[in-house]
């Protein structure tokens, strides 16, 4: 991995997904040290979940391939719903490892903020299976239901869940690609202001908890899920350039080595054993860490798939980083914190940089690359000998799972 | 390639994407000479176009992954339009020579005949460009244009593209999978039969060609394109086994072996110099005849993505099979008939075999393991040593192509 590039991540009325997705390529143009002609690219992969529904319009491997230039090298898209680019990024890694290809394009694009909330929660659903999907779930709910027996199963409550929801926010602000840039102090502080300026009775709330606990400040969703235990509705975009690993110094000196990346799909909720594990993470886990000659304790930061808060703390025990059960301790310890043994979503995360589905899972090794490289500014996370990241990337109920261990040698 | 299956195709209301799809599979476990146990299979690869619009669900790896009974095995799905099935072919295809798996299956599906014929037009339209979609075209409205450019230039007629109509009709009702088991013979024999049971005038056409001139016959679409040029809606599924060379003799002593494969991409009609020949599909196939050492005249039978009759002329020029503005006559001459010297086809086409999108390009490859394997029955060619067979896939107004050459050795 010799480059990667990202737009910002947000609610962007006046951008589609081809601005969004040139903004990232101009990016990661930038980022290739040693510079890289656009025309020696040999082919192109993109990640997209919604665009068939949201933009009323398909077949966004040529129409970018259009936009970038790059006509007529082969343009590929690939769906598998939220961990559409985890899937697209894998298909790169194939395509230069099978020889037929040298230098690789992975893209992912998603524009959902010119729909209605409803419109997006119910195209989202489409990535559950028919069972959950006619059962009349949405992501809310589901995840939901796996809250609730997460807490049945181990003990757990809202406020184990508000530890990552406290932390997200916290590193969020540190990242100026975030969707949102404020801490849950920001939050308050906000909301008070705006009450003194209205001339309403001024809220108190002790600490951070008790203001999430506030309904009025966040209220319920799908119980347990509240507003603050959810990832927002987002544009964005996420690319990065793969390159045959002889070829890499003639466009750097610092590239990321692809030594691990598994895969693995599972069948959903309604033939789940146990709801508060994922399957198709174990699996894919087991691949890449197999790949890896690695295991869990050598993974020194990691993004993983927070569409929920939920999903966090299920993330990162499948992942084998905390045991089952322990990953609420760990994470209300400070473990997973930006200065932490083992960072978890420096980035935000999908909760707070924002969760466009189709750019999360090259998102997420846009933020590897970042700190593994050093050039993660504030959000530089302090660990020494920084060598080891990896990305979690999570599709429907589970439905698709990538993960993916990167190495700066 | 060790094994091949397909559903019928045509309109199947009791018939969902599952249900063509495990078909499909099923066939294709018993085309495996010396048998294969599906848990063997590594991961799985599908090509859909429009079912998140048209079934309203997504993230169709996993799904049909579970309905296969394959989870966790990876499973991703691959859109380009209606080259969805040639664009995963070619993923399966990668995926084995980058030496991650051993063992894939790669399908098709496409569940169109459930949405009126507006909803799928427009559906459809997704695929072209957002320029052409947002200029009005559909596409039948595309390939009129692109015919009435060929006919300007060439000096062609209709006359000339109802030579192909005819030989895809002749060649269907010998495809017992085929959607329209007709002759245009024995449709204007039906229109006979039917006038003379309501007692209206008797009509008389002099031969198969009158009847297409004939407007009640044959009414039009978007000129010069009439009902008659257009492939239909179709539901079908259509999959295929591709296994690493070196286990191939566990499974057949009479595998196909894929020689050449290529895919390119075009910018759209907005954008093209030359209407009449698809800048994608000469890329495409100049890439698979490079990696085969092979040329155009070496390719014995073809089949070719007809969508309208007009895009079999243009296929079968820009293939290289013959000259710019000779595709009509070596039509006429019967040059691309099931005896003729290099048969285009076979199947029936996508006009007449159906053309659910998503599966055609495993269909056509389905086709040729048929033909080169002397299974195709009644419509199998007279070609001695028959070897080598290709299928050229094409998305959208041009957008994707995919091109693939499989030898019998």
């Amino acid at each position: 991995m010799v480059g990667a590039g990202m737009s910002p991540f947000g609610m962007f009325p006046e951008r589609d997904s081809k601005d969004l997705f040139t903004d990232a390529f101009g990016q990661m143009l930038k980022s290739v040290d040693k510079g890289i002609d656009p025309s020696d690219i040999d082919c192109l992969y993109v990640g997209n979940f919604t665009n068939d529904l949201f933009v009323h319009q398909s077949h966004w491997g040529a129409i970018l391939s259009d936009a970038l230039g790059l006509v007529p090298k082969p343009a590929t898209r690939v769906e598998g719903a939220c961990a559409s680019s985890g899937l697209a990024f894998r298909e790169g890694v194939f395509a230069i490892a099978s020889g037929f290809y040298d230098i690789v394009l992975v893209g992912g694009v998603e524009d959902m903020s010119k729909r209605t909330t409803g419109e997006v929660a119910d195209g989202l659903a489409l990535a559950a299976t028919p069972y959950e999907q006619r059962a009349g779930f949405t992501f809310p709910g589901v995840f939901g239901a796996i809250a609730t027996a997460y807490f049945d199963r181990y003990g757990a409550s809202r406020e184990d869940l508000m530890d990552v929801t406290i932390k997200s926010h916290n590193n969020a602000p540190l990242n100026p690609k975030a969707q949102f840039q404020m801490t849950i102090g920001d939050f308050m502080k906000k909301k008070i202001e705006r009450a003194r300026a209205k001339g309403d009775p001024i809220p108190e709330w002790s600490d951070e908890k008790e203001f999430l606990h506030d309904p009025k400040a966040n209220p319920l969703v799908a119980w347990p899920m509240h507003v603050f235990d959810c990832c927002p509705i987002s544009d964005g975009a996420a690319c990065v350039l793969l390159v045959a690993e002889e070829l890499a110094n003639r466009f750097t000196d610092d590239a990321l080595s692809v030594i691990g990346i598994g895969q693995a799909s599972g069948s959903g909720l309604h033939a789940a054993d146990n709801l508060t594990s994922f399957e198709a993470t174990r699996c894919a886990a087991e691949e890449a860490y197999g790949m890896a000659g690695l295991g869990p304790s050598d993974i020194q930061i990691a993004e993983v798939h927070d569409c929920f808060s939920i999903a966090e703390i299920l993330n990162i025990e499948d992942l084998g980083f905390f045991k089952p059960g322990h990953g609420c301790e760990a994470t209300r310890e400070g473990l997973t914190s930006l200065h932490g043994p083992k960072p978890i979503n420096t980035s935000g995360g999908l909760k707070c940089k924002g969760h466009p589905v189709g750019a999360t899972g090259l998102a997420q090794l846009y933020e590897i690359w970042e700190q593994l490289r050093q050039q993660a500014g504030e959000r530089q996370v302090p660990i020494d000998n920084l060598s080891i990241g990896a990305a979690h990337n999570l599709g429907g109920t589970g439905g698709t799972c990538t993960f993916t261990i990167l190495e700066r040698r």
